[in-house]
C-alpha cells in the first residue's frame, strides 16, 4: 500500500533531533502559549526564551489571565517562522517554507533566586549582554514580574521544518509556469536613540550584538 | 487610587477598533490555532488568511488532528509580529514593539464551492494573483484539502500594540545609559527560480507583487 502524498510530507518534515528544537526556540523569540481555561482555549502571544531544558516566560503580576493559568496548568507553547513562500505550477502544490515547534507540558510558577535569574537569561538572550550594562533590578521591579518555566520533556514536543523548492510537476504538467521560492528573512532597522540619551553615550556592546544576531539570521 | 503602571501599560496597548484587528490579520500570515483535545491544550502554528469576517486556515485532510478539531471546536487564533527591542535603562523597563491579536470562536468546517473559494483566496492573499496564472484546482486536489474559517465576532477578538521608545527613567536614574530601540522588518531575499523553469518564463506579476508587498512592510 502507497503512503498518501500529504501524510508522506508531513512526516517528511517531521524532525525528531533535539537540537533541531533547540534550534528553532533559540530562533524564534515569539511564542503563543496555550492553555484551558474554564474548559475552553485560551491564548496569547509571548515572550518566549529557552534556558537549557526549559522555555522562560514572564508577564506583569497585574496581568490576571497569565497569573490565573500559572500554577501548573496543562500548558502548549508554539512557535513558527515563515522563511519564504514556495511558489508551484499549481496552488495545491505551493506552499510554505518555515520552522515550527509545538512544546508540551505543565507551567511552573519561578520564585525567589530562580524568578529573578530566570529574568536576567530572558534579558541577556534578548539584548545579549544587557544585565552586564544595568543596575541590578529591584526587589520591586521582582515582585512586579511573574516568572514562568515550561520543562522541555522528552515525547512532549514536535518540531516541522520545511526547507527547499517546490516538487516538479508531473510530464505534462505546468508547461510555461514559473515556479521557485521568495526567501524572507528579518533584519534590523537603524538603531533609533532615545532623545534624552547624551550624544557622548554610544550604542553598547549588547545592542551591536543583537544586531549582528539578527544579521546573521539568527532571530525571526 | 491610582492605577498600577503594568495595568496602566497594559491597558494603553489595547486597540479595541476593528481596522486595528485587520490591519494586523492582513499584516501576519501565520498563527497558531489552539483549542482543547480531551480537556488538555492542543496547538499548532499554521498558516491563516483573513476573508472579510472570517480567518481561513486549510490542511491536509490527511492531518488526523486537524480533523479532529474542525467540526464546531471552541478555537483560539493568536497572531503576532515582533517590531522591535525596546532597550531601556533598566531590563524591567525594557520591552518589545509588537503587533498581536487573537480570534475567539468556532471553528467552521467549509464545503463545497465555499471551500474552493477559500483556497483561492488564501493562494491570492499570499501569492496575489496567483489563482489567474495557473490552472484552476483539480478536484481531487480539493478533496485532498481541508478548509476551515473562524468567524469574527464582535467581542470575541482582542489586538494589542506596543511602538515607541523606552518610557524615560526618572531622574537620577540610568545616568549615561544607552536607552533606544533596535526596529526589526521583514524582507525577501533574492527570488529562486526551480531549476526545471525555462529561461524564457520569467518572474510572474504575482510573485513580483508578494515581493513589492513584503518591501512596502505588509508582510511580517
Amino acid at each position: 500500500m502507497s503512503v498518501p502524498p500529504a501524510i508522506r510530507r508531513h512526516a517528511e518534515r517531521s524532525r525528531p533531533d533535539r537540537a533541531d528544537l533547540d534550534d528553532v526556540l533559540d530562533a524564534v523569540p515569539v511564542a503563543t502559549l496555550a492553555t484551558v481555561v474554564d474548559g475552553e482555549p485560551w491564548a496569547v502571544p509571548m515572550l518566549a526564551v529557552r534556558d537549557g531544558d526549559r522555555v522562560l516566560l514572564h508577564g506583569s503580576t497585574g496581568a490576571g489571565a497569565l497569573r490565573q493559568v500559572a500554577a501548573g496548568a496543562p500548558a502548549s507553547l508554539s512557535f513558527i517562522a515563515l522563511d519564504g513562500i514556495v511558489v508551484a505550477h499549481s496552488t495545491f502544490d505551493s506552499s510554505a517554507n518555515y520552522r515550527s515547534a509545538v512544546v508540551r507540558g505543565h507551567l511552573e510558577l519561578l520564585q525567589g533566586e530562580d524568578a529573578a535569574r530566570a529574568l536576567d537569561v530572558v534579558s541577556d538572550r534578548l539584548i545579549p549582554g544587557r544585565t552586564g550594562e544595568v543596575a541590578p533590578s529591584t526587589a520591586k521591579e521582582r515582585a512586579a514580574t511573574l516568572a514562568l518555566a515550561l520543562p522541555i520533556t522528552d515525547g512532549a514536543w514536535t518540531v516541522k521544518v520545511r526547507t527547499g523548492g517546490p516538487s516538479a510537476p508531473e510530464d505534462g504538467e505546468g508547461a510555461g509556469i514559473w515556479c521557485g521560492v521568495v526567501p524572507l528573512r528579518t533584519v534590523t532597522g537603524p538603531v533609533v536613540t532615545a532623545d534624552w540619551v547624551p550624544d557622548d553615550v554610544g550604542v553598547p556592546a549588547s545592542v551591536d550584538r543583537l544586531v549582528e544576531r539578527v544579521a546573521g539570521g539568527g532571530l525571526r
